[in-house]
């Protein structure tokens, strides 16, 4: 049973990881280069002094490994290491280089964040049905990956494992990709007029979300990992080469968004979910106390499973469209049985 | 006094403007070639039959307006009409060439929308706050653009005039260029096996949320307007090759983020329709039918009025996270509740 957990670095991350921990009840102590920080963190996640931690995370930049490897595992010499970074291949690099032994390091990744960093972001439920990527070398020890497996069930997420050059791949293609393209859009706007950007929508702001990223976290973590990121940019590049060959061509454009549109609805809907094949029923509701309640209990009785709840107001009316998520089965079985006893139930939209 | 509208096309646009007017007590009537959209949209909007409309509303792609104009007009001789469409300069010359006197004509366009489409997507509040740009041409009627004005203030927009040109250029620039790119990240896509996407996190799904947009409508859109789109893709062909050079620098990809990050600064900050506060209350639950209606339930039990829900499922896990939008108080009372009759409550997010 994990009972002492080491964290080095009191950002986001570790503080997260600290506040989940203490919720569970293992002994967590934060420390960071900046006191203040290491401060908050440790009051924030009851953090007290530890003797003999099973775990010492590295919670620091990628980078920043080579600086705290050395006195860490002085002080931890028997203690697993994890690292948190979003580059898998290069941290390994680290440790090859430094006095722990490779079997006792576990590299790991948890897909999850918020746009806000530091201590006072930290929330305990942050990895909450999160995947948390680990990508044990082959020298690895069954003892090490099983006591980080531990800690990331005990923060509530799931250990997805993938060996670190497919997990260096993947997240140049779903993460630094669309870092990359944000970023672009974002250069655009340089000739855009003030006027002009107050009639924004939320398509603009959307897609330029992550672009309000940190620079010098993003600068590191693309640079990490340009040999993946270069092909993607190539490909990119030429797409849109290819589009500007074909913007007099009307059927050219349609198959051009048609492609995007394909490839968008491969995207499973929610963090970490799986993609599954929705049907959507949508019902009228009055918007009042106990109808929502109604209709789950009528999906009970007849042992309908709701996947996904959609529920649309109009300020100023008294009803409201809700949307269920359902499989095409559960769709047609709820339909009928809500339509008989006279909801207002619409057409199934697949 | 605005009381009668009549609305040709029940698609999102047309739907939520009827909801919008109907919450203000102004009768709406809807008309569609779909019947099945149009009994949903007038369902949902009370719509009836009306005898004289004060305004027509275009509620159709821009190309459809040559359809409809006549037999509109020979049914409602003395309205005013208007379009919704997202080019300005074009239905200008589809009115031209029709038998409505351009003076009884407005040209508008909402700057708001959503990437699903149809009248069950339809919001009341969908305009509200936003920006609704109109581009009256110099023979448009006072009349005309008062009444039209009427309208836009009742669903709780903003009327902006604009030259029909200069329409025409920023909208490439704030919607139709991100439109393309985020289309063309989601080609990236392509090659990304499931797996990885099942990893994706809120920053792949932001930045292609609006590649899922309509085909048929966008490929119409970019095609009307590739005049004003042709210079803005050729710049971003450009800044991707130059990226492409500079991949080994890590001052470049520092400068890259930053130069973006401060574009992306100046995109004001609420544009996001009415501003609702929430509070978020998180639960963990079992993964099965029958947890919702029982959280439901209490919810009704207790007089708790639930605004909107999210459920994040893990792949591999029993549970999942529901976390319900409730008003402050109600967050409260129900957390207090459930947390005493036994259910995983976790602390509110404000």
């Amino acid at each position: 049973m994990l009972s002492q957990v080491r964290i080095v670095g009191a950002g986001l991350i570790g503080t997260s990881i600290a506040l989940a921990l203490t919720a569970r009840g293992v002994s967590v102590e934060l420390i960071d280069s900046n006191e203040r920080a290491a401060a908050l963190a440790n009051d924030l996640a009851q953090g007290k002094k530890l003797d003999a931690p099973e775990i010492v995370v590295l919670a620091v930049p990628t980078e920043v490994i080579p600086l705290v490897i050395e006195p860490e595992f002085l002080l931890n010499p028997n203690s697993t290491f994890m690292d948190v970074g979003s580059i898998k291949t290069e941290p390994i690099v680290h440790i090859k280089n430094s006095s722990l032994p490779l079997s006792r390091f576990v590299p790991t990744h948890p897909m999850a964040g918020r746009e806000v960093g530091g201590a006072h972001s930290a929330r305990a439920d942050l990895f909450t049905t999160r995947s948390w990527i680990i990508t044990p070398t082959s020298e690895c020890s069954a003892e090490s990956e099983e006591i980080v497996r531990e800690l990331i069930a005990l923060v509530g997420a799931s250990a997805v494992v993938l060996p670190a050059e497919e997990h260096d791949r993947a997240v140049a293609a779903i993460s630094h990709l669309p870092q990359i393209t944000s970023t672009l859009l974002a250069h655009s706007l340089e000739s855009v007029p003030a006027e002009w950007l107050d009639l924004a929508g939320a398509g603009l702001r959307d897609t330029t979300r992550i672009a309000a990223s940190d620079p010098k976290l993003w600068s590191e973590i693309i640079y990490s990992n340009r040999d993946q990121i270069v092909e993607l940019v190539q490909g990119m590049h030429h797409e849109l080469g290819e589009l500007l060959e074909n913007l007099e061509s009307k059927t050219s454009i349609a198959s051009f968004i048609e492609k995007g549109r394909f490839e968008r609805s491969r995207i499973p809907g929610k963090h970490g979910g799986k993609a599954r094949e929705y049907t959507y029923l949508p019902i009228v509701i009055d918007d009042k106390p106990g109808q929502l309640a109604a209709i789950f209990n009528e999906c009970a009785a007849i042992a309908v499973n709701v996947e996904d709840l959609n529920i649309e107001h109009s300020p100023g009316q008294q009803s409201a469209l809700i949307t269920l998520a359902l499989s095409s089965h559960d769709a047609d079985s709820l339909s009928n049985h809500l339509s008989a006893i006279g909801w207002n139930v619409h057409p199934i939209l697949k």
